[in-house]
Order: structure tokens, then sequence, then C-alpha cells
């Protein structure tokens, strides 16, 4: 089955139209009519090889929303016509640990969707049945895309972490993952704090729910705030004063860290002191998924969303490149 | 009343003669007449002024054994006669949210043993009375000392941390809290792998309860043990090679530092993808060093000592200063 879809062909080059072959549907599979697809900072660092593990031609694309086109000999619990989405990941083992225990997300011989293989920015895709999610009926198919990478990516701390809601909690970065967390936090019921180095979002950052904003380009703001938060989940994907934050962190608080950020560099003594620490995580479970989805629509959470057709998908990627993207792009695809 | 001490006058200097007037007893606190105690690293840290806080004259000591002496007015759970041990901390609010959820050891207004006032080196000490812990009738009184500050140290980890006895961890650095935390994983029923620098600790290592004995000069050692350790506690106090010691850490796993390292340095990518993070700790609090020493009584646990009169304190302070500690020292003390 032939796949219409867009491709870079070198790294950082310009998509192009681009046709490839799916092959046969293995029995756990599932084949999806792409609706809409997000994009991520990640399809921009894997498009520009910025990891060292982008094949070329590349397709980008893993927020995916789409009805089922097609069923595995072995897969019950989907049927053809129903909506899912897909994230980040397009296949686990099954039978690891971490499988077992629930961190599917984690499972080291999985496979990504955009990692040796092609994305959403297409008409199909392809992907163990387990990875696609169905889509609660409540829940807007044009936003829902992003939840299934960078919403997961912001949802899952909060659980990991056990945050509750009496905690005070921070966000420091306010774009498409940092808005999604402060959605998520206030209908937590947590006290939310977002820090920002742009000023102008200080009024869509309270309207997405933080009760609280901070400057954080003046580290005299940070210092007012010794010893106040319980988890700091850090969105942004540059070096940050570690520090001041940490200095920000109650006693036993949690610095955690979803941005692409290239190294933590920290003073130990407050840590020991303070019992605090410093994490990172990758997505979430299918457990955490599905129970994300049912908060989103119990709480109608959905990221704000720009969009774009997909035979538009190079400008929505400058404007994403750029910094412009307020606060999420989906693609719909428009291919014939 | 009188105190007979030894103090130093001024950083780094050898330690004399020396005597204070501990004033009147409050009516939380009880006094106490020393019988051993115990060198710990942070006591040479502190005599040196490392941490910029000493105040000179200074008398070190916090792993302190001894009968209580005197109890103030509001004391009903001690008598005098009764044998305790003391530990880092003197003194904490109680009414601060961490001391009311049982982290006395997190209080940020609490007082330490050493820090602007007189520790366990000398015939006396006075703390509040909630820090002096009931010592259980079948330990080894010449060997609890080191319990009431490096054993906490390390055991505390264990419990925050929710190991189990099905887990693979690792110790970093074998020596006075290495050795410890060897003991008490073992006991704890893991898998227990010691990493020094120094093969000549193997057969230690082992008889203290390692199962694998690893030698960290050599760092192919530690890449072929990739994705192993639930918890690596490090008590090393020297800079380490973070990135191939996290290289080692389960997907989920934590790399609990309580060795006074100056900075801690890591890739964030290896931290994102498996869910791993980076903790810190200082001490115990007072449920947790109960429970440490029941759990010490059952196990039969004690760290391995060498013993020195008190009046030989200098000499004991140069054998620990030049790391020749096998591995921990207490001082008994010979004062008339």
């Amino acid at each position: 089955m032939k796949v219409q879809a867009f491709a870079a062909t070198r790294s950082g080059s310009k998509l192009k139209p681009f046709e490839y072959e799916l092959g046969p549907l293995k029995p756990d599979e599932v084949d999806i009519d792409i609706e809409y697809c997000g994009i991520c900072h990640s399809d921009l660092h894997m498009l520009k090889n910025e990891w060292g593990i982008t094949k070329y031609p590349f397709v980008p694309g893993h927020e995916i929303v789409g009805k089922i086109s097609a069923v595995g000999k072995m897969v019950t619990h989907l049927k053809k016509g129903q909506r899912v989405g897909v994230g980040w990941r397009s296949r686990s083992c099954q039978t690891c640990e971490q499988c077992l225990s629930g961190y599917h997300n984690r499972c080291l011989i999985g496979e990504d969707v955009i990692v040796g293989r092609h994305g959403g920015f297409g008409n199909k895709v392809r992907c163990q049945a387990l990875w696609a999610f169905p889509l609660p009926d409540n829940l807007d198919i044009k936003t829902a895309g992003p939840l299934f990478c960078g919403g997961i990516t912001v949802f899952n701390p909060i659980v990991q972490n056990g945050i509750k809601a009496t905690d005070h909690v921070a966000v420091v970065g306010i774009g498409g993952l940092g808005h999604m967390a402060l959605l998520f936090l206030n209908a937590w019921g947590c006290e939310v704090t977002a820090f920002s180095t742009n000023p102008k979002k200080e009024q869509e950052a309270r309207n997405f729910g933080a009760h609280h904003f901070i400057n954080s380009n003046n580290v005299d703001n940070l210092n007012s705030l010794a010893n106040k938060f319980k988890m700091i989940l850090v969105t942004a994907n540059v070096e940050l004063n570690w520090d001041a934050y940490i200095n920000t962190l109650a006693p036993g608080g949690k610095l955690h860290i979803v941005g692409a950020v290239p190294q933590v560099k920290a003073t130990m003594s407050p840590l020991i002191s303070h019992e605090r620490s410093i994490g990172a995580s990758p997505t979430g479970g299918p457990a955490v998924i599905l129970s994300m989805l049912e908060f989103c629509t119990r709480h109608q959470i959905g990221p704000l969303v720009e969009e774009y057709p997909l035979s538009k998908v190079n400008e929505a990627l400058e404007h994403l490149d750029a910094g412009k993207a307020r606060y999420r792009i989906v693609l719909r695809n428009d291919l014939a």
C-alpha cells in the first residue's frame, strides 16, 4: 500500500512530496488514515539530525489523530473506522521488565514513530495496536494530536512524582509543552507558578491556569521564592541557572526536566541539605496516556493550536523554528 | 556546669583541652555523659571550615553514645541513666511542615550538634530530647555511635527510595559510609555491587555484603553494567564520571548522593530517555533512625571500627585525614 507523505532528503532540507510502500501488516499492528498531525520540537531536532539518529528520506510527525483503516490478525480491541491517537512510540516489546511493569515508554527495545521509520506528515501511518489509543468521543479531534506527545510528556511527571492538589508547583517555559502543563496542573488543583523569559506571555499563562507569573530574566525574582515548590517542570530546551531554580524547591522537592536540554549542572550542598532531586522522563506509559485522555475529557483540556494544511508544512515548520507558535501547531491532512 | 572537651582554636589547628559552660538546661533538653563518640568526615570539613560555617573554638563530634545525666522539665520519655545516641542534629522546630511530616532532618530552622555550638569530643553534650535516641539493649555501645550520622545517612536513602529486596543496587566508595551501606543493603535482601578505586578492598567489601566488586578506575567495567541498578548510593566525596554511572542505572533508577561532592554534572538525554534521576539527602528523620536501630539489632549490624582514647584525638584525626581509617573511628572518653 502506497503512502503519500512529505519528507526531507537531507539534514534540514525543505520537505517535499514523497511516496513509500508500507508492506504487509503484522498481526499486532494497525494502519491509520491520518486526519491531523501535530508538530513537536523533536520533529525539528530530528529533521536537523541533532540527535545523530535520523535516517533520510525522513518523514516527521508523531502527534497523530486518525481513523483505523486496517487491523492486524491478532488485534481484537480496535476496529476499522475507530478514531485513535498515536504519539512518540510505535512499538514496545511487551515482555521486558519495563513493559511488564506498565512502563512501556521506557522499553529499551521499542520503536519510535519517526526513528528509523516514517511518521505522520502524510496520509497514513502504521503502529503496534497497543500504541493507537481510542479517542474519547468528547475530545476535539483537531486539538487532540499534541496530547499524545507533548501532552503526555508533561502529564506523566505529575503522576510519577505523586503530585497532590495541595502542592505548590511551577512550570519553566510557557510554550508548546509548558502551556499544556499549566492547564493540567491547574485542573489537578495545585497552586501553579509560571516562569518565563517573555513577560508578554503573562496574561496567556494566567489564562492557561497559572496563579503566579514570574519573569525569570531577573534572578532576584527566583531568589525571593526559596523553598517553595514540590515540583518544577522544566519544559524549556536551553541551559538554565540550575542552582537558582533548585533553591526554589521545597525540602524533598524535585526539578523534573522534559525539555531537550543538553546538560544539567548543580551544586551539591543545596541538594543534600534539603533532600532535593533532579529527574527527567520520556512521554508516558499506555495506562497513563489513557488516564490523561479521560482527565482531558472530564476537564475539557486541550492545547491552544494553530492549524496549517499539511500541504503548507514547510511554512508551519518555519513558524515553529522561529519561536512564533502560539502554542502548538497541527497539520490538517489536505492530501487528495 | 563545666564541660571538659577538645577544641580547635582556628581553621585546621590541633585540638587542645578546652573547658566551657553549658548554662541552664531548657525544659525540652537532656544532658548526656559521653561514653563514645565517632569521627565523621564532616568533623574534618568543619574543623577546616571548608563549608564556611565553623565557629572557633570548635569542638567536633556528632556520633555520640552516652548516658542521660539530666532531664529537662518537660521531658517524659527519657530518664536519668538511660543510654542514648545522638547524631548530626540537636534540635528541630517541631512545628514546620517538614517536622510535622516526619522529616525533622529537613527542618530549615533546626540546630546541628557541631554548627554554632559544641559537639561530642568531650565528657558531656546537650540536645533537644527528641534527638537523643534510646539505644536498644543488644546494640554494642562501642560501635553504635557511627550509626547516628554515617549509618542513618546511608540507611535513609534505602527507605526514602522504596528499595525492595528484589532490587539491584550499588554503592560507590567503600569507606566509613560505604561499608555500612553494604551491610544494610545485604541485610535488606538486595543484590549488592561495590564500586571502589582501591582493588585491595575487594575481600573486605565482600565480607560486608557485596555480591560483586567493581574496580571503578576502569570505565570499561562501568560500561559493561548498562541499565542495571535501581539505586546507586554515592558515598565518595570526589567528582565522578557521572555519565558513566548514570548509564548503569536501570530505567527509573536513581543516583543518590550522600558524599560531600562539590557538584554534579550530567548529560540530559540518558536521564530523559530512561527516566533516571539524581538525588541527595541529609541523615534521616527520627522515625527512620528508630527503625534503623531496630533493624541493626535484629540483623546484628554495626560498623567496623578502630578505637582511640579521646585523649589521642589528634592522632585519630590524622589517621582519618590520611584515608587510613578501616572503616570508622570511635573515640572512647578517657577524661578523668
